[in-house]
């Protein structure tokens, strides 16, 4: 399966401005940032690495795109989002007490708990100031205030989804509705306002605007959903992560939780069993495996994030978007839904 | 000596409209938020409990009636400082490990630490959005626009100061300048941002505006060194904390950084050699406070503050300002550099 073409459409464009966005700043504590976004090393050598895929600011410019007069608008927004959402990887290490990312130590793996707090919440602030660099663009200051709520009020959401997302962590009781309200809310909200924030940015009018949050929240849970079937059966060499690693982590990840709802007897007293355990060995983490595909847990699991895509699809038709657009949208949504990367 | 009446004047409505920003937030998360903030214990039972002087808020209200006409429109940006700051307190808690605060266990020491930094990151989205509640008020875009920019820096400006903080903890070479430097990012960006934002929203001119925030800044320096002479040598009484409290935390106070910059041969030695030491006991302390003694480290403190209380009263006289006003801002500057409370 290949990226779709927009990633590579935007690309360069998105990383010249999150790099101009913390350009000015020079205190130490940036370099912090820098080293998150994949620019240097921790001892501040410049690195040629590559920050992810960036999927969120080209989601934004994309629908920019779709519906206005080009996308340069929106450049500041989609570099926002993408502070935003390197925020929330900052603060998730170091609340999962992760020491890698990306084949990386992360930023607390080097500096500590205390600076990589401030790191994220730095990023955080930083996104809001990139923000205001729509009116260099001529956006009018009404549409830059309605740009800044709904940053904000999306940020709070990931916030509001991160927090369930712990308090999950200590039960065995978690229903599929709730983790599809929280990772609507951890993952649904940001990618609904890069969609979102693109329509505003392009133009649209309020109901163009409100079917592109729409989208985009769908495309949110087809993605997560997706990224949480790569997290237990994606291959090594595709995603960078040996099979089964969300099970050694015990991550109450969809399958999982799907597995602990429809699963009763003893069968449910093995899992609950293991997940009660310090650590997950190689035996238990076979018996998880055998359980979830006696109960087709892929599957199900692999139809519920279509079903989303094709929600988010249904969207689309509120708008009469041009050929390329329709098209560049679909390949977006059915790459989320399917990649195996 | 007693407080200020600019206190007694804003309470009522600061607290109402710290309330109302937080009314709307059912998450869980924010019960959080409203315990740090003093109204419910931790099982969510509502408290007569106080949050504080209201410091901030109290300068920024001040600031606006002074130079402008009511304060009302103010109030907004009042509570949205005030959420910063206390955003601040609570990563500050998670990230110096303290376990209480004004008498209560901190948010970590009950709901962990994961849980208090997305308490944290939230208390300051909220005070974004808080802000954007100056278009009820009837303040103009473009005003709105520089108010978010301005709470932004300040902000980043704060989180700078805090990873200098925390990069001191490890040293005993931080010099008087240097230490200037960190409170004047920690303490003196939202107090000046408290006076600038006062003074903007009043639709004071930009000379004032500036000399509002240069007032502040002052102000910020005057109450923090203020602040760590009471950190040593306060009334346990009065301040709630027993005499050499900051010494045993090993806090790199003025008095402390002072005396380290300005002892030589033997005595430095025991200093360095205390500080190196993983707990500092009753035989240390006392060795400490005796050097400082030596040192008139303690007058020298207090002439450090009373000289950045005086700078703060000569940018007043940039601005035409009514008797009323200049009496409230002086009463305010030399309680800030004299309190024992």
């Amino acid at each position: 399966m290949e990226l779709p073409s927009a990633f590579d459409r935007y690309r360069a464009e998105i990383d010249a401005e999150v790099r101009s966005a913390l350009a000015t700043y020079t205190s130490p504590l940036y370099a912090m940032l820098r080293y998150h976004l994949g620019w240097i090393d921790a001892q501040g050598r410049p690195l040629n690495g590559s920050a992810g895929k960036a999927l969120r600011p080209t989601l934004c410019l994309l629908a920019c795109e779709a519906l206005g007069d080009g996308y340069a608008q929106a450049l500041p927004a989609a570099a926002a989002i993408e502070l935003v959402h390197n925020f929330s990887l900052i603060h998730d290490d170091v609340q999962d007490d992760d020491r890698e990312r990306r084949h990386r130590p992360t930023v607390w793996a080097i500096w500590g708990k205390p600076q990589a707090i401030n790191a994220g919440t730095a990023m955080r602030v930083v996104a809001n100031l990139t923000l205001l660099r729509l009116g260099e663009h001529g956006v009018p200051v009404e549409v830059q205030l309605e740009a800044q709520r709904l940053l904000d009020e999306s940020c709070l959401r990931l916030i509001e989804g991160q927090y369930l997302d712990i308090s999950f962590e200590e039960r065995l009781d978690v229903g599929v509705s709730e983790y599809l309200q929280m990772i609507g809310l951890k993952t649904g909200a940001l990618i609904g306002c890069a969609l979102e924030m693109g329509a505003l940015l392009g133009g649209a009018g309020a109901p163009t605007v409100e079917a592109f949050r729409n989208l985009g929240r769908n495309l949110g849970l087809a993605f997560q959903i997706r990224d949480d079937i790569l997290g237990i059966w994606g291959e090594q060499e595709k995603t960078g992560k040996p099979v089964g690693s969300d099970i050694r982590r015990k991550k109450k990840s969809l399958p999982i939780v799907y597995a602990l709802e429809r699963t009763q007897g003893e069968a449910r007293a093995t899992l609950v069993d293991i997940y009660r355990r310090d650590e997950i060995d190689d035996g238990a983490l076979a018996t998880v495996l055998d359980l979830l595909d006696g109960l087709r847990a892929r599957d199900e699991a692999q139809a519920l994030a279509c079903a989303y895509c094709g929600r988010a699809l249904a969207e689309m038709d509120h708008a009469a978007l041009s050929p390329w657009a329709q098209q560049s949208l679909e390949e977006m949504a059915n790459f989320l839904a399917q990649r195996d990367f």
